[in-house]
């Protein structure tokens, strides 16, 4: 018997497809109805309207090293979009050559999460934005000097007027905030082989992601990465091989916080390596296996962890268009 | 009396453009004589034929960090995209912020250069390019390492291969140094609105970039400054304020080349602050200041320093096409 979903979901899909493609089935509808393809855009919050001039100007700030204090490290140092958004190294390198504890996150498809950083100590990617920029060991600048640097810059000023029209003084940090969440939530990317599946068309993976897509399925990895974005936004606890990490309780101090961590993204995890909160996993066949172990309890045959790595890879989507900006 | 080089010239005016715009002149046609275009393309050496394969390859290269023993510093760290193909910071930050002793030249137009580093050391840019990966303030990374490290991943294995369809064994430093020299000659700015103007737009720059190219040749500065790429391509003593470099003495350890520097080029000097060896000057208007009191001997009014500064300024050209490329 179809639901009310299923009905509205088969609508689309004569509407979008071909006939043949339409009437396609892979005998796996149920499986599928587990998932949600990523829309284009992610929430946007009602405090920031999503303006062209503040994706503009965000990212501009995004490239911009000088609101570092070495006058080298931008965002797009650890958020490479060479690199998935991200730095494929195990442990963030910054300030002075310091290594943080964590693994950088992509920030592709972030504003899809509920809460920021793996320890979610920040709602939103406004809040977000400002935390690697004063933290020691990765931009280390403060934000007041973080400003004065960028308002030495005529074309700054005009952008951030641009930007902020009604604002006698618009170069502050909430606004760098603001322009800094607008760009990122340009970065997307809602059309990956598995939302094309989704959407119906039942060659955009292959046999064995669809093993993998079951598999995943029926070990419950789905409880936690769940969602047009797989991730829940809650905290699990895991302690990985080689962390002492404590997760969430550094932001929370309660006990039950100790080790957890956000769940995170599996969008894209197959251009985002090495995995896990220390870096320390480099192939997703070995991020699967102790998740199997750690979170699953279960030890997961090869040709088990061969399908769920096909499945993640067909996560992977295009990587957004942007711009290398012209900075002053 | 016309030379050859003028009819020339008028003939490919008068193909190029309007018959009025052909015909003009701003009676400066003697100063003009004094320049040169930049072409399109530096010249290629023999040694290392322009494929698109190799450029391709040396454009992934340019931006690869894992190259660095950080994994976080590439090419594009300092020579930066963004910022003229430089880094608009006095000197160059590389390994655990390590502040090196001169300022990034920008790799814009760097085919054309006949030595390579403000000291010459290089005689070209495939010698260049190996410089700054091992160099322990910059990428810090031996050569051997970043070469194994390629080969790690079956994507270089192949890149490197199509660059080099005949070698057995093509990830080396020799083909490293080629790939990203390619590249580079690939980095031109060869439409500025001077060479606009040379090629016979007289309307291409302004009155008083007119009269700032007058006061740089009347006060010799078009002496070292000249050709295409404005330097003679030779080493001048020169001590600025604040440094204690050696210069190309470093190089040679001949008594006289203390303090000498290969003249810089003056393309895209208006994007590549700020100024001189060491960087310690952050106007165009102060460094031409100082060029003048250190290297003529003059005191440049200020209507002079403002007229060469607006010449300098119509010598910035679009910033070339590149594409910040998916890594492995």
């Amino acid at each position: 018997m179809r639901n009310k979903y299923e009905v509205i979901s088969a609508l689309g899909a004569t509407l979008l497809l071909s006939a043949s493609a339409a009437q396609a089935s892979d005998g796996l509808d149920e499986y599928r109805q587990r998932f949600e393809p990523l829309p284009h855009l992610p929430p946007l919050p009602a405090t920031n309207s999503q303006t062209e001039e503040k994706v503009e100007l965000g990212n501009m700030l995004f490239f911009e090293p000088r609101i570092s204090s070495s006058g080298v490290i931008s965002c797009a140092t650890c958020h490479n979009p060479a690199l998935g958004w991200s730095d494929r190294i195990p442990r963030a390198v910054g300030h002075n050559g310091q290594v943080g504890e964590r693994n950088t996150p992509t920030v592709l498809n972030s504003g899809f999460l509920d809460a920021q950083f793996w320890d979610g100590r920040e709602p939103d990617l406004e809040a977000q934005a400002l935390g690697p920029i004063q933290a020691d060991v990765e931009m280390a600048m403060q934000l007041e000097h973080a400003l004065e640097r960028l308002a030495e810059f005529e074309r700054y000023q005009d952008k951030f007027s641009a930007a902020y029209p009604d604002q006698e003084d618009p170069i502050n940090a909430d606004n760098l905030g603001q322009a800094l969440a607008a760009f990122q939530r340009t970065l997307n990317t809602p059309d990956a082989p598995f939302d094309r599946y989704l959407r119906g068309d039942m060659d955009a993976i292959s046999e064995q992601a669809k093993n993998g897509m079951v598999a995943f399925v029926d070990n419950g990895c789905i409880a936690c990465h769940r969602g047009a974005n797989f991730t829940d936004s809650q905290f699990h606890a895991i302690q990985v091989p080689g962390s002492t990490d404590l997760g969430r309780y550094v932001v929370t101090g309660e006990e039950r916080d100790k080790y957890r961590f956000r769940t995170p993204t599996l969008r894209n995890v197959g251009v985002t390596y090495p995995y896990m909160n220390n870096g320390a996993t480099e192939t997703l066949e070995e991020a699967v296996a102790i998740m199997g172990q750690e979170m699953l309890g279960r030890e997961f045959d090869e040709p088990t962890i061969d399908n769920i790595t096909a499945f993640l890879h067909s996560l992977t989507g295009e990587m957004p268009d942007f711009e290398v900006p012209a900075l002053p």
